[in-house]
């Protein structure tokens, strides 16, 4: 992934905020190859607002770097599903992250882990 | 309205893109002047999306400036509808623009400027 | 504060990402209320990055809500500088947060906290 | 280029303002492509601020959607740079845009098209 010049800011380095945007590329994608792509997830009646999320910029992220997010889905929801983020630039690391989510439906009231998700992880 | 440090990027100034932000805080301002509030307006059943966006920029807007969006509603919907505006730093002009917009219905389709927004603008 | 439409995803609901811009607007303005714009304090030759950020989503804000936020230095750097944040709606605590910083220089390198910022949180 | 969550809003599409990121994206890449990467440039003591940017939605883009951004140098600079773009999703266009620039010194001032550009796109 290729920073863009609109994820700088006036201090010359990537924006903290930017990083929870590639965090949810990361998830994103994992999903994806885990055979179940968000979107499908949405359409199936389920949506995982964040509950927590947390960075820890270790080296800054620059322009037009090309980065890497390697996302591990931490453990088994319990009941919030965890997972953990490393933002790398050729094997470095830059920064770590997690995000914890809740299951909802369509009307935002939580639910259990459903069983399409629970299939995905076994 | 001031100028947020994610707002910049690493030339030290305002990101272009952010403008149009910035516009659209001014005419959901102009609306909820008008005595409607884009929120209720979507609420009765319309949308607003963006047919056109252009900007025009003249000084670039740095961090933490104080700026004003002027909008103005250019002329009855005919049936886009057209704003105008301008960015103005202490009566200095850095940037103007224009949108268009359609009205559309929940369903994304199209429809005629309802008679609660021309009502508004009479 | 007003909530943009720019701020929303289709959730329905404020993207998770634009708190941390809300924290940094925080910070700022408490600075500035401290007696030393964030800009000045750039201008004197200091920058805060951030060393990590959390940010806790207890209920979500929407479009066109007016929120505050609430700044809290939460004690002497030493040597990093942190921040707590609640995010409110009518006194109704939608989120929480912290940051950490850094103190560097213009080149980037750590510096201790400069008297200039010591005097103004004595 | 896959449409993040983040880049939708509450009406469930793309936010307008999100495509200004994708032409810069397509002018990087642009450049990239000619030889001379923009962060490159910007090392040899120029920039390329924005003067206009326009942007005409068809239809919109949606979550999770892979585009295209074709970008297309639209003549000599003469002296400001125009480049216009079309954003694709399997060969449908959604969007059409063009930017024009000036080309700037580290200082802000305008100067004349440097040779080292010329030479890309002769």
């Amino acid at each position: 992934m290729r920073v863009r010049y609109a994820d700088t800011d006036q201090m010359g380095i990537v924006h903290h905020a930017r990083y929870f945007e590639w965090f949810e590329m990361g998830r994103t994608e994992l999903m994806r190859a885990l055979g179940l792509s968000y979107k499908d997830f949405e359409r199936a009646g389920y949506r995982l607002p964040v509950a927590e999320a947390n960075a820890v910029y270790i080296r800054p992220a620059l322009y037009d770097d090309f980065l890497t997010v390697r996302t591990t889905l931490a453990e088994r929801p319990r009941p919030k599903l965890r997972l953990d983020y490393e933002v790398l630039r050729d094997g470095e690391l830059l920064a770590t992250g997690y995000t914890t989510h809740v299951f909802v439906n369509l009307d935002g009231r939580p639910v259990k882990p459903p069983r399409l998700f629970l299939d995905l992880i076994q």
